[in-house]
């Protein structure tokens, strides 16, 4: 079952130790902590294991993923070590590392973008490619009449003026491709009418967006507790300090605002109502990828007494992001393999704000977990019947 | 439906919370926040109203409820304006509550127990009597041979040495008087085969033990992120400062060993490992009733990087806990009514360290929230089938 | 040795538990916690006792004293028992306040201000009034070419249009009259050239700028520990969260702006270098006057190994500032009349961002509790030789 | 200037941390962060460089340097790239540690240590050696009535029995041997009469008890910080997580309680008063040198309104504590040099529990900071008179 992992953002933090880690865990040199899919919840599942995957993707930066990863191994995000015995599988997969496109019009850019799938998928004999977009994350879209529909779009895309962001631009590439498509960021990614279209019209499943990791992993946690207790939470006001590129970028107010919104959402939809406070992105460049994030919590109780949680969260966003980019990765495989097709809605487990094109999806992380292994079982019983 | 709720320490903290609490939602002076039973799972349940409850008990405290309510006044812990309206009626309650009884012998004082159950039933017309437990802490409690069998537990009663700890002895009159027997604390209670084979033979349900609040309440949301993301606990240690009555009395060790083991079991249960660590109570009389608790957690993810989160609980004890004591005492009410008997493990939600006599009790509170959930739907069929 | 104690924004916060306060201190209702002039250090400095002080000042708003003081009781500031104690004693001090006044340029305007001031200390036969700004902060000023001096000033005033803000004109207006000005607030205040001059051509002694009472005197003593210990800090980012009259006007990002940088300069002032990260202030209605500030320091010590400190501050803002208010009151009544003149440097103790004209005043709080000890033996002196 | 540092406890972190560092500072491969006698303060104070100095030791383990070196570099306490290096001068150290001496009796041992220093001090032509204790915290030693008399001293060393604790009979030897004598730990060292005696009478300076690394030298500025303004500190908690040899030590609760009560001495000192609460040291072994610390501070200011701090310190314990063990070996060298002798209680700065043997040692870290200050000023003059 070779399935290809097309990575948006190849030369980024999270893919490279995305990348390094699916190598050590190949070469049996680690364990696979963190990795949702190694839990016992997905066994018999038909997920393609790790011999089986072949990564390549898209970057317009050029530094080689080995010394990305040196670097990253001297902030501590992955073992030294590992970078060290691994260096020549880097290097292979740098290989197959394309610079983005640059072309006339976007329809060329696109074009240009399926011919570098089709080869990749061609000369490695996959089975099929999962697009996953780790890129840095994008300002808001600007608005265009043809992303509301797809014959439009494709007009539009000839005209010398970009229609699309990158994000888009590569969805619609990777759809119109055959590939299945992850937004692992809080960019547009298929988040355009058009673009859900195409993904229907291919019959191809897709999944997003911007990954879990951190604060928003806490409040789909804590925020349930207290809606299940009836503890009215007043205020929830958070702060995250974060360095790396990721950081350096989101330090951008337009970039902030598109990241912060998505990560408040879970607020009011697990506790029904929207608590006063704001979740605020601040740059420093020191922190690197060790991110603090420090989240005060004001609630009341029976009589109206007041109380206080606040909890500080010193996590590696690199390391905690890295294992779910292969789980999306693996799943999305699967489930492309036993036919389901749309918005991936039971990935939400995995993601900041879930894609949820019927409002039912639960925002509490154990609800879910729930669907997730509602998926898993879907996958299972297809992997029975084949 | 009039239903009785005997309080076993009816002048502590979390009782005289729990008795200006009822009084308040009875006359509609305050909003039901941190009443589970309130939240729209249990409507339709059966459950008696606030205007149902009338409340008793016994203590070895002679402090009238009114002076012991304006002291939780002063503390922050309630509002003056509740006390100040509500004094008569606090008062009316005062005379209900009893000297806890002094006998010759154990078998006299549990005698003297259900006489006092009895006569407050009888005065009161009352449906039935839930019994609670909410008096200081005990420490663990000398084994003896009579604790295996209710025969021999009868006989011994009636020697001069006492043969059960407080907790036990009232737990032994409640269910001898046909009373279904809540243990909101760590002491003993029902934990013993012969008061399990008195349940047993009266047919009634019981519940417990300790009332989960903070730290534990909080473990049981974020030691199942950690599993369900499969990140490794390395270590989890902890420390609880608190004043109070409660914090005085698990200030001695031999409590303070009863309480720490009983909050430590839900991560093993969660994780299915028990990590490094422990959690300590220590007594500051200055914080009073509003506790702090910090945690420290380690843990390893991807490729092993280590990362910490740590938290700060800023709890108020009494006005968490006395909510959950109205919300068990309507529950259990309820379970009589519709003729349930044993061990109610479907409200480990409530508790720290929950009754589990098979070993099927999940640890996660959203698993736990599910299962009072089944039990809420239980109770509505038996309530329409009515 | 009646003397004056001026408020500007006399029915604020910080005003309101100021007065409180000192009518308690002087019916000894209450011990005095929080004023460093009751410390040894200032025995025998001539300070004006509690029964000398007389109250009076300016504000925008029509609140009574004694409505603001139930509110600040109400809202845990200040202990019910007090108001309800000083009732009358506070309608008294409302009596001495008067509306801002309203005028038809900024010179009638300071007319007013000026014969407000004189009525008062006729009418209570004051040897001398100390006005404190503590009004709402302001913006920053816009820059004028009169601020650059005194006689281009006293003719700009007489124009239609404002040249200055108002925290600047209570200053002209005070210093005009004789008074001695101190600006806890971190608006303008004497900071114009002109009004320097003005000082100067008086003879009188004036102080500020921004009463230090959270975050920054928590970092003039954190900053010279890594300093003397030669640890380098790498980053210093902090979050304000505060509600109350004054967090609601600096979610205002112009006046959060004025606020933030006098927030910061004690770190490059003590550290000798400015380390990476920012201040914020975020307006939570829910908390109040009970703020809670996180900090997150990051440095590198002994072979460049990276460590990571962190602080919350739950303090109450107002139960902070006012005995410093009364404080400066004192020290500065009785700087003048001790003759001393012109900036007070050695006030540095009380302020964030200290007037400091020759650009020696420490910024370590144990350095500047040194130059205060000082004032004060110099003060004791002068005393002594009275 | 060749200057001897002899270790006791030579392979213990703290000890190869300060030897790999003093290499490094030596070889100009690392920058002298965490060395307060690098700061301006010291310029011409005639302190040894870091080329003079010559180190040996004793300990009881016999892993190599160099292998614990790899160790802390695994660990990240140092960079490996340093022990990468400076691996032969990490083995030439190595050469010079010895055994802890086995003998008969305690003047024996007494003996072999002495005659190691000789030896050390003849082969290396050493002007003088400084003997500091960096091995594991003892319990507190068992009273003897031989402790209170050098001559009774001398004739119980000579009994089969121990009468001195390890720390104690090193101090015995390197006074004897002319040592000047620094107690880097909380040990009993030259807290002894009999040993004080001898230090007179050789006329040997010495100092100690117990480097002041974190959560102590917090306190040494936070709590002057509330005395300084009047605040009433209601009480401070903390709890110390730490692993690493030293924490494993302190598991024991003897050891335990040694240390917790030298670090709980500031507060009486700084504020007057004992605030109520404990501070607890927890073994976690995952936490290996880089402690966690998290201390709760309530306090009540103006008019008794309660309020809050807590902090948490994510110190790496001997990369704080090594560059301390390099000044006290310096800045004793310098006293040795200039003639001073008996307690030096200006290292005060430097240390937990202080010497303090007049009872007018200060506790506040910037009074400290002056006191050394002043010790700096009259090396600099002995130098100059030189
Ligand atoms: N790390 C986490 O915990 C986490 C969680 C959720 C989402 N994310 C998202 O993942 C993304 C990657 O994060 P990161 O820390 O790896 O950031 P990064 O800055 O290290 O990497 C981003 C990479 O994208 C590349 N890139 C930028 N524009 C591109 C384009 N048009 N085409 C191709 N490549 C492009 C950059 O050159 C860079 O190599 C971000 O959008 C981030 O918000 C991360
Ligand atoms: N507050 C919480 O969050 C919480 C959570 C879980 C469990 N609990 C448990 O609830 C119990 C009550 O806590 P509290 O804060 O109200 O304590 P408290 O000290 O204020 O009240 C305990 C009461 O029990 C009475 N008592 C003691 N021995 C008795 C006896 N033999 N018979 C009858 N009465 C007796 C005491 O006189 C006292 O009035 C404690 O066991 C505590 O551990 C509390
Ligand atoms: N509380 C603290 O810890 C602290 C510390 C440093 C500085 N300060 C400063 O003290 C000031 C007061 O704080 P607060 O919490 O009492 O605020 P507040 O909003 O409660 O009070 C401010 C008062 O000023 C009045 N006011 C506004 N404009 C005025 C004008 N032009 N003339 C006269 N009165 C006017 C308002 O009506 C109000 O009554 C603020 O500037 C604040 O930044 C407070
Ligand atoms: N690291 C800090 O921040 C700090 C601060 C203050 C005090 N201290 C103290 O410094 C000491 C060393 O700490 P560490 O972390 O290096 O501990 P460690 O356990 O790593 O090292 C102690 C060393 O002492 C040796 N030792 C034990 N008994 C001995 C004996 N009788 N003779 C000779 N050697 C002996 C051990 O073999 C070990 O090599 C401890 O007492 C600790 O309390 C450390
Ligand atoms: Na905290
Ligand atoms: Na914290």
């Amino acid at each position: 079952m070779p399935t290809g992992l097309w990575l948006i953002g190849a030369r980024g933090s999270v893919a490279v130790t995305s990348v390094l880690g699916m190598l050590a865990l190949r070469a049996g040199l680690t364990a696979p902590a963190g990795c949702v899919t190694e839990l016992p919840a997905f066994a018999g599942t038909g997920l393609p294991g790790w011999d089986d995957l072949v990564v390549g993707g898209h970057d317009t930066a050029a530094l080689p993923l080995l010394k990305k990863a040196e670097a990253l191994a001297d902030a501590g995000v992955v073992p030294a070590r590992l970078v060290a015995a691994l260096g020549a599988e880097l290097t292979t997969v740098d290989s197959e590392v394309r610079p983005a496109p640059q072309a006339s019009d976007q329809a060329a850019a696109a074009a240009a973008i399926q011919a570098d799938l089709a080869d990749f998928a061609r000369r490695h004999g996959l089975d099929r490619t999962i697009v996953v977009n780790v890129a840095s994350t994008e300002p808001a879209a600007v608005p265009h009449p043809a992303h509301a529909d797809l014959d439009a779009l494709r007009a539009a895309l000839r005209s010398a003026e970009p229609v699309l962001p990158p994000s888009a631009l590569y969805a619609y590439a990777a759809l119109s491709a055959g590939c299945p498509y992850v937004d692992f960021t809080p960019s547009t990614g298929t988040r355009l009418p058009a673009l859900t279209q195409l993904a229907e019209y291919q019959g191809l499943p897709y999944a997003g967006h911007d990954g879990k990791t951190g604060e928003t992993l806490l409040k789909s946690v804590l925020a349930p507790m207290f809606a299940m207790r009836n503890l009215t939470v007043r205020s929830w006001s958070g702060v995250n300090l974060l360095g790396g590129g990721d950081g350096a970028n989101l330090a951008d107010p337009a970039t902030n605002a598109a990241k912060a919104a998505s990560k408040q959402r879970v607020l009011s939809e697990t506790l029904g109502y929207r608590p006063e406070g704001d979740c605020r992105i601040e740059y420093v460049e020191d922190l690197g990828d060790f991110k603090a994030a420090w989240d005060l919590v004001t609630f009341s109780g029976f009589l109206g007494t007041k109380m206080r949680m606040e909890f500080t969260w010193h996590g590696c966003d690199s390391a905690l992001a890295a294992p779910l980019v292969l789980d999306l990765a693996r799943i999305t495989a699967a489930a492309h393999r036993s036919g389901l097709r749309g918005p991936l809605p039971e990935l939400a487990f995995f993601f900041k704000d879930p894609l949820d094109p019927r409002g039912e999806v639960p925002h509490g992380l154990a609800a879910q977990w729930h669907a997730l292994e509602s998926l898993a079982d879907r996958l299972r019983e297809a992997e029975e019947a084949r």
